[in-house]
């Protein structure tokens, strides 16, 4: 990275603190939340989902919640949890969301690469996403980027607010487990 | 089918009734449960879950219960319900259900039938399972059968209990609207 570059000016201006979210991060999580779900075009989720069912599926009993915390107060949030009970517990799911306000500053990558020592150091042998949309390219992107492929398509698995019905994708990648 | 067929007699014999499960069904249910992953070879659950989180599973508030009656009492059990929420809840989900002492007599491709002319009815678009087991041959079969295709590979997602980490498919079919 240059001197230039908006990214780096940001981070030394104050590095993005990533920690598990705390009761009072309930009322930023949650409009992180609406922001995100309100496009129709990323999450399964209702676009006017209500406070209480988000809140209850991102803060649920058997998820790992994180917050991203730049000079903004909280531009992030993600989720961390098996992907499945039992004798698939050994694979993760994340979720990652990030205000619109504070798109395009890598908050997105800083998170999932916490996420993903987190799942190594939690002894998960891979990360399994069930549902990214096949229009969400900033995602895939980023998922490819990080190691993730694409081992399943779901051919118009998700009703795009503006484009109909889409193909979904399902990404998977092994981890090495924590040394 | 010839008259010698074992099927083909039972099912003069008694033809299987498939109906929605009732309350005094859950014994049954959990007996069926019970009997199945105690094998650790085909669902992802705990090979000892308790009752209580079999059921609140297996009936959950937005899962459909049905259950396949023969002669013999309830010899399988099957549940369809959205495969996700929101924009996803035109793909349906079901999980199949059958007696390990009914087996072979096609009790899973009735019910599998019934839950796709059910899943028409309720205007799905199209059913997806998202953990079939590379293993599991005769589900596999009956799966490919009934016009699924396989979306999806997962590397090592199940915990066989015998044979240690093996591969999981993801499969899907669309289903045409009923008329």
């Amino acid at each position: 990275m240059t001197q230039s570059d908006p990214q780096t000016r940001h981070q030394r201006l104050r590095p993005l603190q990533i920690r598990r979210a705390r009761k009072e991060d309930r009322e930023a999580i949650w409009q992180i939340f609406r922001a995100v779900v309100a496009g129709g075009d990323t999450y399964v989720f209702d676009p006017n989902i209500s406070r209480r069912k988000a809140l209850a599926y991102w803060l649920g009993p058997k998820t790992r919640c994180y917050v991203a915390l730049s000079d903004q107060g909280i531009v992030g949030s993600y989720i961390l949890k098996a992907n499945q009970p039992g004798l698939g517990s050994h694979v993760a799911n994340a979720g990652f969301m990030v205000s619109p306000s504070a798109r395009g500053r890598g908050i997105g990558r800083a998170m999932a690469e916490h996420c993903l020592r987190e799942a190594r150091r939690l002894s998960f042998r891979a990360m399994q996403f069930n549902f990214v949309v096949a229009t969400n390219r900033t995602a895939l992107r980023l998922w490819e980027n990080l190691g993730f492929k694409i081992v399943g398509k779901l051919p118009g698995a998700f009703r795009h607010s503006r484009r109909g019905f889409v193909d979904v994708y399902v990404m998977y990648r092994r981890l090495k487990p924590a040394v």
